[in-house]
Parts: structure tokens; sequence; C-alpha cells
């Protein structure tokens, strides 16, 4: 077994584009960070792409180089395990308007020579899947064997077979939804202002001093609510107390479930850029395959080669059973190949990254492995 | 019919303590700004308490001092209404903690001249009734015909009958809860880290100079969207885009559900002070009857006199009806007669202050009126 099979090759690219956009205009140079696992076939028929969620990266399976922490899918991605590096060729990138590597908010704009800062355009899911179109163009691959994601992911997974219908012969589509609702805009605008209400965040001009951090943790901890179930939440901490074991009658966190979310805030802003986490929200805010597609999310599947595979969490409110189940049905009409389970978990958003066995059962099978 | 049916009257009294607190310590003075509507009886029997919501305040049925807006529960007070103010004699006080007249953070504290800012003790919904009791001792009331509120309001009107077995004939608990979950406790904290991560908030020490607005309107929007049902925001706003009908492409608010949280953050501002909000989350974090009475809740109800009302809606999920059907178990339990409904409603927690006829029909039979 060869390294880049058990661990990932860093890479980074830079396609001169122009990559247009679905806001008008268009993007050039393009660089796209990404890391691979195990080889790419002779036919070039072996190619798995992962596609990641608002937060995660290209570390799908390797050590994240800011933080040390292994891969965040590794019970995924890795010889042996349901994408298998031993026969799949895995490319993972880091998305569109992100900030490991990826053109975003904090790279260089050619054309001043600064970071483009609120300069960057505003892109979409299907923009981030065109980039990764160009990545496989640059990579000499023409079609995939697959493309997965959870979250965010699973929106890139499902945009991928709409967007081009001949390059996908499978998509795994977890934990996610075919259109941001309501509340998903709303928790996403209060994390948006948060960041913004920041007076280091300074327009979005901050890259030569302090970053909005303060702003950015409030941000994630509203998110990270969403990404919990209730029970969830009552089952990890309840209303248990810290360690002093009594009320402090004052502002410091009495209770573990506000020590974790401060300590989750904190965390995030050390590997993660406040610009991006405004690109990246808003992309997944507009993000509507339907209206894509004249207002019929059918329409978005008619003439795809792709069999689909989702999977919803039964404990997940951000993205809950009912929008998978939306998918299916519009799957169905489109005449597409499907199936479709709800997996029970405690663990509510995050179940897909947290622990589920079953899941790994599922993409194994769909993917043709032996149980 | 006099003035003072229709209209409250607006009335402060400082009383001189000092009030014991559950925190240790005591306050002294203690200021309570207050209104009233209907006439004492006679015989002091026509008592009744209605205790207010989070961001409430005292004009239950009165024009707000500071928004000219309607009270927030004209449809429950006043002349023909449920609590009928020719009948009854209404009292609703600011509770303690808040920033309507009675003693809170911006008060002045005697012992350095200066508002107490963060020196004021932190309080709990028990202060908060005790406060209240104060209130009736100087009223020269004794007994309350009932004690009646919504969301924290009806954590007040469950503490009343558990501090003071003897002084509540009846009480009704409307959209509320026995305890803050988990989860409540994490919204609650996201908003007062939001507030604190503004600079101006500068360690609660801002009455001299520049409120922390930006960061209370980030609170009050996180908070808000617990306030909503998903079914109510998906019914209300949906995808739609605001007036100028397409994706702006930027980071304005371009979703009606966007433009509409962003006014709910500015319009909050104007009309409340962080470090209130501050007080009264932890307040509400900190409540758990059962917790304080040897962790079973029946024996918060042991010995009372009251009978129960409760009522909650069938889309709040800030405080489901799970919350209400256990507070009904622990009053069997005790022996405390006590009815029980949930209410159908598209409006989630906030249903209780929008629009409940069926709300309104259950106090009034509760309170002996004709249909």
């Amino acid at each position: 077994m060869s390294d880049d099979q058990r661990f990932g090759l860093a890479r980074q690219v830079t396609l001169p584009g122009p990559l247009p956009l679905d806001g008008g205009g268009s993007l050039s140079p393009v660089e796209i960070a990404y890391e691979t696992y195990g080889t790419l076939a002779p036919d070039r028929g072996n190619a798995v792409l992962v596609c990641h969620a608002l937060t995660m990266d290209q570390y799908v399976a390797s050590p994240h180089p800011r933080t040390g922490k292994p891969g965040w899918w590794r019970a995924m991605v890795g010889p042996g395990c349901p994408i298998d590096t031993t026969r799949d060729f895995v490319i993972c990138a880091n998305v569109l308007g992100s900030c490991m590597g990826s053109s975003g908010p904090a790279s260089i704009d050619p054309s001043t020579a600064h970071p483009y800062a609120m300069a960057f355009p505003v892109i979409t899911i299907r923009d981030m899947v065109r980039a990764q179109a160009l990545l496989l163009d640059h990579l000499g691959i023409a079609r995939l064997k697959a493309v997965i994601g959870g979250s965010m992911g699973g929106m890139q997974a499902l945009s991928w077979p709409a967007t081009f219908p001949s390059r996908v012969e499978a998509a795994i589509v977890i934990a996610s939804t075919a259109r941001h609702t309501a509340q998903n805009i709303a928790f996403h605008e209060v994390g948006r202002q948060a960041v913004m209400a920041d007076p280091r965040w300074n327009a979005g001009d901050y890259y030569s001093g302090e970053a909005p951090a303060a702003g950015l943790a409030v941000a994630r901890m509203a998110a990270h609510i969403t990404y919990l179930s209730e029970a969830g939440l009552t089952e990890k901490f309840g209303r248990r107390l810290q360690a002093r074991d009594a009320k402090s009658f004052g502002f410091d966190a009495d209770f573990q479930v506000e020590s974790y979310l401060r300590h989750q805030g904190l965390s995030f802003v050390d590997r993660f850029d406040a610009n991006s986490y405004l690109y990246i929200t808003r992309a997944m805010d507009y993000f509507d395959l339907a209206e894509e597609h004249g207002g019929m999310l059918a329409n978005a599947f008619r003439g795809t080669l792709a069999r689909f595979c989702l999977v919803s969490f039964d404990t997940d409110w951000l993205y809950p059973t009912a929008e998978s189940r939306t998918i299916v049905h519009a799957l169905n009409a489109a005449g597409a190949a499907a199936s479709f389970v709800e997996l029970s978990s405690p663990y509510g958003h995050d179940a897909f990254l947290i622990d589920a066995p079953d899941m790994n059962r599922i993409v194994a099978g769909f993917l043709g492995n032996p149980a």
C-alpha cells in the first residue's frame, strides 16, 4: 500500500479560468487546494469526489495542518473504508470561497495585489461545483464514479448531476436539503450579523490587523446549536454544572453546555476566516435547486445518468428527513434511480460526522463493496 | 366606568427592603414600577397579578411610554376581557432586574451613587416573585385571586404558589416550563456572549456612553428565531425576496426573513437595556423549580391552595407541550387541581402574545367568566 492511499497528497493548482459565476462576472485565476488519496486507474474510472460542509475542508482523511486534528471523515475514507482508497481515487477540494487554499475573500486580488475581502464575488453552490469541474478537467477526469457529501457537501453532491448530467455515475447525499428554508436562512443571518457587528470586521478589511474573532465565535455558537439535537444536548449536558458544582450567581460559564459552546466558538476562530463564513453561508442560503430549474425540482434531475443514495437522520432538525423525502420524490418523478434511508441517531445534524456505522454500511453497499 | 379600568395607572414605589436574594445578600431599597387596572374590592379579594415575559414590561394593557405601542396583552386584560378590569383589580409589575422602572442593573446603587451595572446582584425567578410579594404587602393584598403569565411570566406564575402556598388561589401558566433545558440555556448563552462581545458593553459599564446596541441586536435576533415556529416562518416568509425581487449577490437583506430579523434586533435596542438582558436570561437559565424543592417537582406544590390552569401550543419548540405535561404530572402527584390544554397554532412560542382566542376563552372560563 502506497502512502498516498493512507495519507492524503496535499496539492494546490492555479487554473487560469475564467470561471463564469452565477452572480454575473467571473473569477480568474481560480486557485484550488485539494487532497487526493489512492491512485487514479488507467481508465480513469475510479474517481470519487468528496464534498465538504460549511466549516470543513479538504482534509477529509488527513491531519488538519492548523489544528493537527485527524481528518473529519476518517471512518468513511481510507483503506478498507466505505470509500476504499485501495480501490478508489479520492479527491476532496476546499470549496470556492473558503480559506484553506482555494480562492476566497482572503486570497490576493490580482487587480489590487491586496486580499479581495468583500470585493470577492458572491458565489453559489453551483459555482463551487463548477470550480470542482475545472479541477477534474485539469486532472483529466471526465466522469466521476461517485460524488458524496453531507450537509453543504450534500448540496454539492445534488448540484453535480444537475449541472453536469453526464459526468456523474452516482451521488450520495447525506443530511442535506435541496433548498434553504426561512429558518435555515434566519440562523445564518444571525451569524453574519454577529460577524458584521464586530468592529474588527471593518467592512471585511481586517487582513492587516486583528480578525473579528469575537463576532465569529458568536456566529459559530449560534450555528452549533442547530447541529445538535435537543435530546442530544440534554443527554450530553442537561443542566449539569461545571466542576465547582454550584451556581456562581455570576456570568461565568456555570452550566456545562455554556462552557462547551464557548469552547466551540473560540476554537473555531483559530482555523476559519470570518469573511469566508459570510460568503459560504450566503451560498447556502441562495441554494434552491428547484429555482435553478424552472421552479420544479424534478427538472434538475431529468437526463442524469446518476443513481442516487439519500441518507437522513431522525433527530436532524436543521435538514430534517422531510427535506430528503422531497428530493426522493423529485428523483422518482424524474425517473432517476434513488434509494433512501432515514437513520436513527441521538446526535442531530452532526450525526454524519460523529459516529454512524449504519451510514458507513449504506455508503459501502451503494459503492459496491462487500458487506 | 372609571379611567383606571380602561387605562393603566402608572405607579412606582421605593420599598425599604431589604429583599433577601437566592444568591445570598439582599437588595435595599427595592424599586418597583407597576401598572394597575380596575379597583381593589373592599374585601381585597379581586387582585389578579399578571407576570410578564423576558422583554415585556408592566404595560400589559397601556401604551408603552417609549414606543407608543399598545399594551402587549390588550385582548387579555381590559373591560369585558378574560381578565375583566370592571371586576378584577389587575397588577402588572416590571420584574426585578429589568429596565422599565424596577430595580435593575441600570438603577443607581446607593452605595456608589452610580448605576449598579454588573454590581447588581444576580437574581432568580423566585427573587422576582418575592419582590412582587413585597409590592402586594405594600398594597395591603394578602392573597391573589389569580396569578397569570406566559413564558417567563408562566415561570413566575408557577413559582408564586410554590413560594407562597397560601397567598394564591389560582395560577395560570401559559407556554412555559418548570426548568430551562440545555438547549434553552444554549440559546440564552449565545445572546449573552453576543452582548459581551460588543466592545461598547465594556464589562457592563456603558451608562455614561454608548450602549452595546449591535451585540444586543444580535442577541435579540437569535432569540427571536426560537419564538417562531419553522412552519410559521415558512408561511410568513418562505424564501421570498425583498421588493427588488432578485438576489443582490451581496450581503444586504435579500430575503424577507433577513429584513424581519434585522428589524426585530434594531427596534429592540431602543427599548431595552443590555445588562437587563443578561440578568433576566440568567434568572431564566437558573430556573429549575424541582431543584428548589429537593429535586422533585411535585414537592413544589404540596400544600398549595391554588388550582392550576396550564396551556401550551403545539408549535412551540422553545417550551414544548411536554414541558407543560411534566408540570401537570407533578401537580397531579401533589394532589393539586389542574386543568391542561394544548392549543393548535401556527405561531410557535409567540402564540400566547399574538392571537389566541382559544387561550382567551380558556382563561375567561377558568376565572369564572360567562362564556
